[in-house]
């Protein structure tokens, strides 16, 4: 059993990181943390919890959650992380940081990306990126793990298998992906306001979300032999539902690659992979399939001689962030992978 | 044509109205304003109406505006209204105001119900309660028109003329109202953020709504010849939609009234009423069939030897609020009562 | 470990049960049946099963079914579960039946609300109302379960308290329901298209649902004592969302109950109820925060002298459905009554 | 005042067409078919047109109709518009052809795309696409008018300038769209069922859509100077929403291409189009600004050296269907081309 906290126990990310460590057999939840000033219960939050758990929120202080907890849950905004994650790693503790702060390689493009100096350079170099599937043997040692964003999980998971096949020609890889609301966080706004965003869609951060950098570094690290320099459009969309995440994704191939040479790529990369789900051929992924799961569905289609597309839906609370952190979590405590999430 | 000033035009109801006001042959729209530091187009605030306006969003000055417009709607919150009602009546303009400020006989009432002082106590008796289809009369030659809640539009249409017939008992009358978001207004807060209302519905303001007593008085003013006591339970409920008000309104009988003495009711009342469409017998309301205008859908059932439902639809920002604006205006000036509003 | 079957597995309520079952340590599901020609995986029908589960929906064979079983779930349409049933008890299994055929201990009743004969009227005389937190005891030992309506579920809750406390007066109480789609089945018809039923609310079955006489029923023989004779006004709402009922009921109270009078009956028989969550004054239910749980919420007010709200919540699929008849299935065979369900 | 008659009353485009038509001051409706064994009020079908018009919908006469009615619209499928587009044409009526049967110049690729022949080829050659900012002056003394599909219409308008001004290389032209629900018609369907699509977005029709080819041979007639072979993939979506469509198109550039330079393409080819909205840099936009209006909202954006995106909003019910014949009718009738449309 390990004694765990959840330091922003108060957004979305927080709360269904508390739902799917309740359910957890090998978790106890022994903090929850966010910016109040006198400990609340969580159920007054979220009255999904009354009667599932009498924990409280109380503010975050280091000192006496690191007495309490062996591991530490960050569901904060990228900044603030930072702030916390140092002190609790050299307390001791492992880490699972679901912020953007120890995601990237690069300190430089992190920098520019999030328009901040970097607190905590060495760390940071520390870290691993917890991309389940991809980075497996990296997270089962790692002291802190850098859970990938909502976006970059569901484009890199479809992207990579098909880039580290080396098949991906030297051409912008389109990705236009669908979010649900869910993934603007908790604070209200003007554009999450329920009669803005009901019953319309629309593009957002055109060219310049911050998880464009993030899926382009990736790609990059795992395209390096291909001496490509592949480039990545990346458009995220607001759409009328609270969970899930559709990515469509738009790859131009070499030329000598068939349908079934795809079907092949991604069944070897992901054949034991219980949270990827390929579909068969002539089947997309829609949201509500996996939504409230960690899974992935993948499906692809090559529509002309060049181009293929790759379809990916996942939950973002879930399989885009918490879940994920949960099965960084199970492979760093030698858990069973599924455990607590099926 | 008459020259209108729209005073709040950046909430839904100001925005309703605009949307109204433009295609009302006889309305030109000589300003809109708002709480704003400098003019800026309504087409910014409101991106619809790009290319179909090019007024601009000013501050609220009495002076100017009482210069350029004849009449003026008061799109504003209550005890704001206040504040301006008075000045632009002093300067000799009509008003219509959509807020509650005028719309109680009892000063009482108001002042208990909304906890603020009037302010405009000798204006408030003059004012009109602009429930278009019940005050028409007094409505043509109001100065100052009190355009009803958008909750008791719904129910006194369907609740006045069953309680003016003398059918109704002396029990309680359950208003069970359903609201599209939209009725809570543009500011964002935590409970209508999109995660958090949609795909949920739940009551609020139970035993206390403000309209509550709005729909009280006037049942009690409409009912005095019966000497009853009529008192009204008033539940809203917020559902996730944008637009719309469903009532579910029961009503105990006196015995010896059958559903073809309801008919007859409701068609003496209504015949000529163009706004008001009563259902034939097994047919309901929905308020898909009246969203987008002003029309109030009325059907009815006796269920038993002694309850009759009665139910109401309209879209909350027309009938319930700007639209029945317009339609008070229409019979104020003359025109065709269902101009710009089909 | 007991093995079960789910026979009509393409419903929606057989696909909830499946969902249920499969997290359920206890449970292993041996068949699904439906109305197939030949065996196909259950992730055809239902993609969100993929990678969860093998099984495969066949077709439904008393005799091999009730080699493989123990234990069966019916989650079929009325009538259909007749013709199972009977067969499968005398087969010596244990019966979950999800339809109204067995719900009622009138058989004249059920005959006129469902427009059919009954053709097991002895075996019906031994089945037990599945309604767990009010009838436990008779569960523990029966063998043919007759698992309640999703309408009765959140409406019997907030009602049977009240009115085996002997506080309600003789005077119909209202319930206003407000539905989630899924509760109208898989089905595609034309109410629930997506456009016709997105962006609305509606009452429908206005005076004339099935579900009326099953409340009334179950509150008669609650009420036996009272010599009372209570009647319900039952007003089901379609509402636009896929999960969830709300249950707005209005109860007229003997004069001398208060709300801490209320209070106490609630308590009294609910403390030690896991799945009965009894929310503070001034709280109301939402159903987001029973959805996808086996919790019905319960909030209340006294908001004249003698009129008393009750709200309920429940998810009309587990609740209401079948994570009700896994509550019961654990009652039968003394597992927590939580398993498998939190 | 013109007479018009619709054919197919029944469907969602005929019963857009027949919300307009009523707001047209020189339209004049006399007769509404469809598959009826006899007339019945079309508010029975449609009980949003209670109180608005008496129109009955009937069956199909063509001689009765022909004897009523100048000007025929057919809201019909492909293959049962062939069958009356010629006898209308014949009786000498202009008609204005919803479906795809006449909109294709090659009925190779009509044939292909639908599977079945055509039966009324030498007329398929006469007809005019009815895409009114591209074709005006053709549709002006058209006989036949093909009016556009829902999601042509919205990728042309983003496309055709770019392409006709020469600037999209030759590279695959991805149209990402997202539409809502009633892009599927009126018929329930399993995908349309409100529980199977709300909450969840996914892609169909992947690769072989009926509308790619219409989409591909309208830009190889705008592109045919450059001698260039542009390709389109196109990829629709079902977005939980009941109106709208929003496509986010990729485009590789000529690169010597400034996003100044795209801007003045647009500029030059739509600043006299009402119905055109081109935003200013930096804002893109959404279909709740565009539903229940015959308005396409273009924005774009140069992301790299190379990629353009370009994003258009229309609703696919008015733009996408009877709003653009209706436009069309205009055009040919010589009113102004917002008649009845703002």
């Amino acid at each position: 059993m390990v004694d765990v906290a959840i330091i922003g126990a108060m957004g979305y990310a927080g709360k269904e990181l508390l739902r799917l460590c309740l359910r957890h057999p090998e978790i106890r939840v022994v903090a929850l943390t966010d910016l109040v000033d006198q400990p609340e219960p969580v159920s007054e939050q979220f009255p999904e919890f009354r009667g599932l758990t009498d924990l409280e929120i109380e503010p975050t202080d280091v000192e006496r959650i690191s007495a309490k907890a062996e591991t530490i849950f960050l569901a904060l905004p990228h900044k603030a992380s930072q702030e916390y994650a140092g002190q609790f790693i050299r307390a001791g503790k492992r880490v699972f940081d679901l912020s953007a702060d120890f995601r990237f390689a690069s300190i430089e493009t992190y920098e520019q990306t999030y328009g901040i100096e970097h607190k905590e350079k060495e760390l940071a170099k520390s870290a691993v990126y917890g991309l389940a599937e991809i980075n497996r043997e990296k997270i089962k040692n790692a002291q802190l793990i850098a859970v990938p964003g909502c976006y970059p999980t569901g484009a890199l998971l479809g992207i990579l298998p098909i880039v580290t096949a080396g098949v991906a020609l030297d051409s912008p890889i389109i990705i236009d992906s669908k979010s649900g609301v869910s993934g603007a966080g908790r604070k209200p706004t003007a554009t999450t306001h329920f009669p803005e965003c009901n019953e319309s869609i629309m593009a957002y951060g055109v060219g310049q979300h911050r998880h464009q950098p993030e899926i382009q570094e990736k790609i990059g690290e795992a395209s390096s032999k291909n001496a490509g320099d592949i480039r990545v459009v990346f458009t995220p969309h607001l759409t009328p539902m609270t969970r899930g995440i559709l990515s469509t994704i738009y790859l131009q191939l070499t030329q000598d690659v068939t349908e079934q040479d795809i079907a092949q790529i991604f069944q070897e990369r992901y054949e034991n992979e219980f949270f990827i789900r390929l579909l068969p051929a002539g089947k997309f992924p829609a949201t509500k399939n996996v939504t409230f799961t960690n899974f992935c569905d993948i499906g692809w289609k090559k529509v002309s001689e060049r181009t293929l597309i790759v379809i990916t839906a996942i939950d973002n609370l879930v399989k885009g962030a918490s879940g994920q952190a949960l099965q960084c979590f199970n492979i760093c405590y030698n858990f069973p992978e599924q455990m607590g999430l099926i």
